[in-house]
């Protein structure tokens, strides 16, 4: 498989975070939602990013990312500030509140796809307004897979653009608050099956530290989190975890159409890429910002990986 | 194996409860660790239980729990009220409040056990006085497995007397707060390798509807909670969860000998009865006080415990 066709498109902010949790505090650091999946999805597979920042923004970590199979020809550069999120958690670490939003350059962002981007056989479009998300999908040309995510701004303050959205994608992975905000349903597989009823045929439920449901039409894998020993900071879980599941998911060449072709190894690879999200989401949690993630080894991945496996195996 | 050898002794309340959750309210329903328990256990193996009921109990649930498999020839009917505890639940179902407690009868309880009660070889603790619970185990010959449950009231009221009792036993299970407030730790593993020093070998840490998890010398399993529909009544889910857990262990036959004899056995029938309980708690919330568990057919059990199985595979 060349580059080309493993490679995954990740739409989404490129950020600083101001953050303040039980285990202390990190300001100005490195963030985004398409920031941390792609770190994440590079493990498994080129990923080709696109976003915006300001002139603020270390080119240094850009060339970080570069060196990592990451294409960033599609992180336009503009004159002003990177978008800067302030957030803390109290003890319960599942949660984060915003204490301020500057949105910045990313106030007149407007995803602008170059031919490469076009051809992307796997997209993840990540947690940004879903008149973008859909304007991102207008010009995709053949996607084999398309993951998305979304919160409860978007939900509250722009249903109908979402619900346009999640009728052209394939799976949506959203926190369990908000899949109950946007479903009106109280217990998690019901709202699984009113939002699978929206569009996505896969939908995965993400519980923070008590790991996340994947619901197909046939099946439901209970996913745990990997126990880590402290949570320093739950800032990128989802984003790296969504990275990790569809990394794996391109690595294995899976696609729209093996749900029709090979329902039994569709289920299969998802369940598995369920697994690599939450492994990858455990490592991000163990420091601020993608500090951990950026140290990681392979080898660690494989290790924690196994270690899971094990934890849940009954024989 | 006859009746002796596989029988559980079960010592902890009856009692009347008065609960209010989200979904209604149940006035003076039938209750109490024991009850729940049992009732759960004897799906798997014969129980012989253990504890007081005022004269307001009703007659025809101590019948009822002799015609399944419940021996009731240990419980004490005397003059006075039974054990009525008033609770209530909020969104969070994972946690009760207590509104009232009237110990009646309880409140000079004395497990003195019979020469059949002595040779149980599998005993279970429930969620009473630490005093109590070792004056059980003063008492019982020769037990081949001995697992408890505790809670905050105890934790910090007799400190002492719990961990006396913990020493003596083979597994505790204990929800989630009650570990860090037991442990002083802040995270579920380094509680559980607390807990674990202060003697049982085995320690389950219960999450309400996120699953449970249980820890050995070497070994971690996650377990997540059956998926319901609709919880209605969460009381009761931690005793019958204990109750399918340690049912499914007498059934198997497994002791605290299986752990150096045959560790693999060891770890894995754990596993499985942990599953037991998840299955058993699930149906349990399912309606009010034991209505459910008191018109549960096997045949749902095995189901159930099926679908499990299939939702935490992968491949």
């Amino acid at each position: 498989m060349n580059t080309h066709q493993s490679s995954i498109l990740a739409v989404g902010s490129l950020a600083f975070d101001s953050i303040s949790t039980p285990a202390g505090k990190a300001d100005q650091v490195l963030g985004g939602s398409a920031n941390y999946f792609s770190i994440a999805a590079s493990f498994f597979a080129p990923v080709k990013i696109v976003g915006v920042v300001g002139k603020d923004f270390p080119k240094n970590h850009l060339d970080w990312l570069s060196n990592h199979r990451i294409d960033t020809s599609g992180v336009q550069v503009q004159e002003g500030k990177t978008f800067h999120w302030v957030g803390s958690y109290d003890q319960n670490l599942n949660e984060a509140k915003t204490l301020s939003t500057a949105l910045n350059v990313f106030e007149h962002f407007n995803p602008t796809l170059a031919d490469h981007h076009k051809k992307s056989p796997w997209v993840f479009l990540g947690n940004i307004d879903p008149v973008l998300q859909n304007r991102v999908l207008d010009q995709i040309e053949n996607p084999q897979l398309i993951a998305c995510d979304s919160m409860n701004f978007w939900i509250t303050g722009k249903p109908d653009e979402l619900k346009k959205m999640l009728k052209r994608v394939d799976i949506l992975s959203i926190n369990e608050g908000e899949a109950y905000l946007l479903s009106g349903e109280k217990n998690i597989p019901a709202a699984a099956e009113a939002i699978r009823k929206l569009g996505p045929s896969v939908v995965i439920i993400k519980r923070g530290e008590y790991g996340a449901i994947l619901f197909t039409k046939d099946s439901t894998f209970l996913a745990p989190a990997y126990p880590v020993a402290r949570v320093v900071d739950p800032t990128g879980a989802g984003d790296s975890f969504a990275g990790a599941f569809m990394g794996f998911m391109a690595e294995q060449g899976l696609t729209r159409e093996t749900r029709t072709k090979d329902p039994k190894q569709w289920d299969l690879i998802l369940r598995r890429a369920v697994l690599a999200g939450c492994v990858m989401a455990s490592f991000t949690v163990e420091d601020f910002s993608m500090k951990r993630l950026m140290h990681l080894e392979i080898e660690e991945l494989v290790s924690r990986q196994k270690a899971l496996m094990k934890m849940i195996s009954v024989g």
